[in-house]
């Protein structure tokens, strides 16, 4: 039976509708709790963060809250970049539901395990000597002739499903954006029945590139994971790696290392080494390397560097019961969804994570700039993301590349990045978190940083490296009524 | 009654015998709990950490170990550095416990609250204008003369006690830490009776420091915690705050910044601001900041940067049931303790945590070199952390500064570090460990940092930065028996 969430299931309907009444309960429940934790009625009329949600939420529910469900197709899909001139793939109201497909741009790793038989895969990574399923890969030229690797070189590699366009968001609103539910996509080839599968590169971008100690130096080395698409096991383990080898695409293209995505991996050029990390264990996270809404500075935007719109962020906390918070920034909002990761470590140390297709159920809720006034979002500029105990906030090198790197960039954003700058700007946005959301002095939100709140690596691999500041709400959960 | 810890009690003796019998219970179950986690019977036979430990205790038992209690007294405390000179106040066999009390060196930004009436901190912060209890604060020059400030001026500022001559210990061993118990100290001032104390800097060597926004800029906040001394109460809460004011020691230096350890605070110059940090309750995390073994480098070492040895690491996870490992350097190791914090976050943000006077019971144990083949513990030369569910391996700028440095290593240190860095050196760590320890190819450790170990920023304040890598034990639970 699906639950809700297979669109050719005989039964879709029933069992959406059925969803839907699922999802409204484990809602009310998640306000409750976190209602509670930040201090109930106070929170509340001190102006915080869940106030406005819920008024927002009791307006949407005057009118019955939509379930929309967006598959990834090659139409419903675009690879390797954001842009405001994205035709929607569909719009919601504030208050409904979306459960959107996103495949990992590493699925042809091992197209056996993690293409073969899906429509929905296969529709996207087609690609004959005649043709490409999704032939612009990228925010570079289209024609590909820059460094000569394909459409959309060189310059962005996430395919994104959408994008939503939210009905009535317009820059300087708050797009909130619950995360329901997470389920990883199953192989549709028979022989892996109940697996699905991820791949996980050491890549050129590696943090850890030119300080390999063993030979051949400066390889690249894909590893494939397995996990339990049934969800009756919490934890993936690893089966096989190989070495990257020229690969040749089907247009005639060489590719040395993995410069280009959705390159199809040829398995008789490689070597498979089985066996590999025998008996280790590694903890499921399943979370969207990226989310994000429409950056308004450019028309088409790389979707590697993360920045102030969300994007390629690669922090694991961004999974099931996360709320996360943008600042809108074009009409419609325009929210993509992509990268979907099984694991990661902060600071996703070689890369990649363990890339794997995964399918999200989330509630949208749209904060009008007229409502953000006396509450803590009517100051905010970057994604925040909110859990059931913690608030996380965002600190990345430049916390707005596009904007303070002029016309280039998206190029140089890539040679200037340090954790260094993403400390100061997490650093930055915890002050002016705690100094507006919660009253502080300067004195007492400095105080209160180096005493309670932990900063942490997000990642060091996306052009613009991340910093994470995480403070845990019962912190406040002295507050008087 | 005392716990064993209070040598004042007519019972001590008797409680103290008590102690050991629960240390002993403790640890027993304590190792069990590691074993199970470890994977049983394959971590011991595989050379898993717990191996060495067991077997080492086991021979340590044929003694009856003893308990030895080193208080914090003028005589017993070295302030600022670390020096392989210095005499040992005791000397323990491997096995034996020892209860150390540790004082912060910010007791006296409230003498009312943290020194007056407790004999041990009065012994260290006595300073009149005749005498000080500790004349050297530090690893500079002895006649103060350097810029003025007092003796060992300018370099240093952490009240250490110790060392402790460990018997045996030789360089090439490793020596291990078992912290068994952690208490804050009360206020010895019956007005504050059941209450402990602890002072937070917002000092120039901070961060943020450079990076204010509210006028007057560049100053510098102290803010003084209260935390509750019976155990009751699991969070601190800050009492007032205030900015500093020039002031003017016993010995008529006047001291415009926090540039001298221990420089009393005459509260009729400064402005106690209460009712701050409103009902804000502050986690507790009661560690140690320093806790380290004599450098071989040099006769007096700094106590700010942290190295190999140990030393000012400031992670707060190095409290109650976490081991410590460092690798030995200079005969009998002289491992000294203090830096007690109540709490920190990661990065330690401003310059300090709630710098707040401890007493630790420790078990320690050593490791002959001539056992440490095949076990992880072989290669080990640096501080490394394990707690009930993880390990946890230290980064820094410099991995050992004062031989990478030069000459002028104490200098230079302070001019060179960063994040960036710190993870590099972690990141190495952490790949000789998954590669030497659990047997992994450098292409499985590099895969498993990426989806598996989380970096997160240590500290920034302490002129070597680090960055901290954290792997869970369960993920290699999966090992077969």
């Amino acid at each position: 039976m699906c639950s809700g969430d297979d669109r050719n299931c005989p039964q879709f309907d029933l069992h959406c509708a059925q969803l839907l009444e699922d999802l409204d309960a484990e809602r009310r429940s998640f306000l409750k709790s976190a209602f509670v934790a930040t201090g109930g009625a106070a929170a509340l009329t001190a102006g915080g963060l869940v106030g406005p949600a819920v008024a927002q939420t009791a307006a949407a529910r005057q009118a019955r809250p939509n379930h929309h469900y967006l598959p990834a197709t090659a139409d419903t899909v675009h690879w390797g970049y954001f842009s405001k001139l994205l035709k929607p793939q569909i719009e919601v109201d504030s208050g409904d539901y979306v459960t959107i497909e996103a495949l990992t741009h590493h699925a042809n790793d091992d197209a056996e395990r993690m293409v073969k038989g899906d429509p929905g895969a296969e529709s996207v990574y087609l690609w004959t000597k005649e043709k490409k399923g999704v032939n612009r890969r990228g925010a570079g030229p289209i024609d590909g002739k820059l460094l000569g690797r394909g459409a959309g070189e060189g310059l962005g590699v996430h395919i994104c499903t959408g994008p939503v366009y939210v009905r009535g968001a317009e820059p300087g609103d708050i797009l909130e954006l619950r995360i329901m539910d997470v389920k990883p996509r199953a192989s549709a080839n028979p022989k892996y029945s109940g697996k699905a599968f991820g791949s996980n590169a050491a890549a050129w971008w590696g943090f850890h590139y030119k300080d390999l100690i063993t030979e051949p130096k400066q390889r690249e080395v894909i590893t494939i994971y397995e996990i339990d698409a049934t969800g009756q096991r919490n934890w993936a383990q690893a089966v096989y790696n190989f070495q990257w080898t020229p690969q040749t695409d089907p247009f005639g293209v060489v590719h040395k290392t993995i410069d280009y995505p959705g390159v199809p991996v040829d398995h008789a050029t490689i070597k498979e080494n089985h066996g590999i990390l025998k008996n280790v264990r590694i903890p499921i996270r399943p979370h969207f390397g990226v989310i994000g809404v429409a950056p308004k500075e450019a028309d088409i935007v790389d979707s590697i560097p993360p920045g102030y719109f969300g994007g390629n962020m690669d922090n694991w906390r961004i999974g099931k019961g996360a709320t996360m918070y943008y600042p809108v920034a074009v009409p419609g909002a325009l929210l993509s969804v992509g990268d979907p990761h099984a694991s990661q470590g902060d600071s996703e140390l070689c890369g990649t994570a363990i890339e794997c297709s995964l399918t999200g159920t989330f509630q949208v809720i749209l904060h009008k700039k007229a409502s953000l006034a006396g509450t803590s979002l009517a100051q905010l500029d970057y994604p925040m993301l909110e859990t059931q105990d913690e608030w996380v906030l965002h600190g990345f090198s430049y916390a707005n590349y596009l904007a303070e790197l002029g016309d280039t960039a998206q190029k140089t954003i890539y040679e200037k990045s340090s954790v260094d700058l993403a400390l100061r700007d997490a650093f930055r946005k915890m002050r002016a978190f705690l100094m507006s959301t919660k009253g502080l002095t300067e004195d007492e939100a400095i105080s209160l940083m180096s005493v309670a709140v932990d900063f942490g690596v997000t990642q060091v691999v996306d052009g613009n490296w991340g910093v994470h500041a995480i403070i845990k709400k019962n912190i406040f959960a002295g507050a008087e009524a």
